[in-house]
């Protein structure tokens, strides 16, 4: 059983996340059998390569998923609503990348490194991939929280466009370009300009103030550590940056955590190291993040105004450890776990 | 003497900050006699427009203050201590936007609308303008800190290109240029590309790991608001944008603020609104800010992971307030005592 290949369907083909996710199962040698690229009628009967292929992207619908092992969810949260049950039902393990289902009691919500054993729990037939700036904060906070309980999280994350997908993507190429030639600047895919300026507002506003992005470092990062009394507040923000999403993250752990005992429980974990030479002026940033497996950390240091403080600044692709590669990471546990 | 006439000299007048400084003059009719524009050698034979004349930069020296009532510094920490004391021999009473002299006990650090009184303690002639990131903070802090003392800050900072001078401008324009040409992108001014990347790297290292910059939001707020038991860390990161500093702020007060409270007390301030309706839209921006003078605080709301926590988002024009603005400010103040 151990060379079984896979029938692969991929939701949202046509995405920022969807077309990372392609690249990624060819990169890591995803014993894959037949892939199948899924996406709504506007993207419909586009080509997408795969491994010198070109293949037809199918349009979404209920008879999509016949024979498929694993979907590979990426096409937003009502997608997944209405047809991530519907692949279960054909047969298919849903690995799905939006938030539809991440807080499900029934549903695991997974980071290999940290939480592999969760994916066993599937009872519902689907994994929930986390929330991207979830995702890149947690791989640091892990290795922390294995040495003392970390209480307290106040982030405030700097977002790379990827995150709001690749019309998001082009249309910070497209700003840019025209303020080059001083031409104006249209507004599509944000509510206002994103060149050259900063959106404190990532996903819908909740009643308490905060983003619903906002809510999801706190709910995700107390899912995924399996910790419930850990607190986390955030304030998520939309930047001119491409794809690395990067946070400053402040927090409080119920015992003293050394510099030098963060910095080696980081470098211990995998997927995660430390960057933080900064005298000479090394330290984790997007440029350097982009495109790479491993979230960055560095500016580790004390805070000097509670007991056990720590601030940390950590950044990390969103496309790939903060969606795809995440996301990639799961089916390949799954299939190990099957294959043997 | 209400219409007395003053001599001013402008220190570093064909910087970012000097040339704000000139327009702000003119800009609020500052009773001017005569206007004096020094700068380093570099620099010296520019000339720059004021009210329609053409006036020729001079090379700053030993001899360049007298009969000059006030100079207004700006070219960084080195000149200001080398000139701002020959300045105050020569009897120019100095307003200095550098860091040089900014916790010297004899020397206040004043914003005008939050400790106006202080102008009078200027044992050595020299009143010092804060740092750009913590003047827009402390404008924010104030009025929250008056309704019940703030025991904690923690700041993490979202700093545009102007801060660093006129040459970072132009090389954030540059490389935006030569990105949008496909053409390789020239680093001079930052140690990194600074074009859709972040830097968390303000100022020049600490052994206690933090920047310059970042200790500077902790012991610049302790003495403006005068609370030396009032604790800030902060982490300060250069952004892509052009000219207003954001800063996302998590406070923790003596006793609980309400929302309606902390948005009366911040609209009340001088110099502050709130701008703060985010299911419309409505949150502080850096374009929003540019070229303002009210700092714009919003996504005010409740930190629940504390009890008496609140988490705001305040934006501010780094060369207006954060700079020449409060420098001007400081010396009509001077000028208004004097005149009476």
């Amino acid at each position: 059983m151990a060379d079984k290949k896979y029938n692969i369907a991929v939701v949202g083909a046509t995405g920022a996340v969807g077309q990372e996710m392609i690249q990624i199962l060819l990169e890591r040698n995803f014993p894959i059998n037949n892939i199948k690229l899924l996406a709504s009628e506007r993207s419909a009967g586009k080509k997408l390569e795969f491994n010198g292929e070109q293949i037809e992207v199918d349009k979404l619908g209920n008879d999509s998923f016949n024979n498929i092992d694993i979907a590979l969810f990426s096409a937003g949260s009502s997608r997944s609503k209405q047809f991530a049950p519907i692949a279960v039902e054909s047969g298919a393990l849903v690995i799905d990348n939006s938030s539809a289902y991440r807080m499900d009691s029934d549903v695991p919500l997974v980071i290999p490194e940290i939480n592999a054993e969760r994916i066993k729990d599937h009872k519902r037939g689907i994994i929930a991939n986390p929330n991207c700036t979830t995702a890149v904060t947690v791989m640091a906070l892990k290795p922390l929280h294995d040495i003392s309980r970390i209480k307290r999280v106040i982030a405030s994350s700097y977002q790379a466009v990827s995150g709001a997908g690749a019309q998001a993507i082009e249309e910070l190429s497209n700003q840019t370009i025209a303020w080059s030639k001083s031409e104006e600047l249209k507004i599509n895919t944000f509510p206002h300009q994103i060149a050259f300026n900063l959106l404190p507002h990532i996903d819908s506003f909740l009643d308490n103030g905060y983003t619903k992005e906002e809510m999801k470092l706190h709910n995700e990062t107390r899912k995924i550590l399996e910790d419930q009394s850990l607190q986390v507040t955030a304030t998520t923000v939309r930047v001119p940056v491409f794809r690395a999403h990067s946070v400053s993250v402040n927090i409080e752990t119920e015992r003293e955590i050394s510099i030098n005992d963060a910095k080696s429980a980081i470098n211990s974990f995998p997927g995660v190291r430390v960057v933080d030479d900064p005298k000479s002026f090394k330290y984790p940033m997007p440029i350097d993040a982009t495109g790479k497996d491993d979230c960055l950390v560095g500016r580790i240091r004390k805070d000097y105004t509670i007991d056990n403080g720590l601030c940390l600044w950590v950044v990390g692709d969103q496309l790939r450890k903060g969606a795809a590669l995440n996301a990639v990471q799961i089916a390949e546990l799954y299939v190990n776990k099957n294959g043997k």
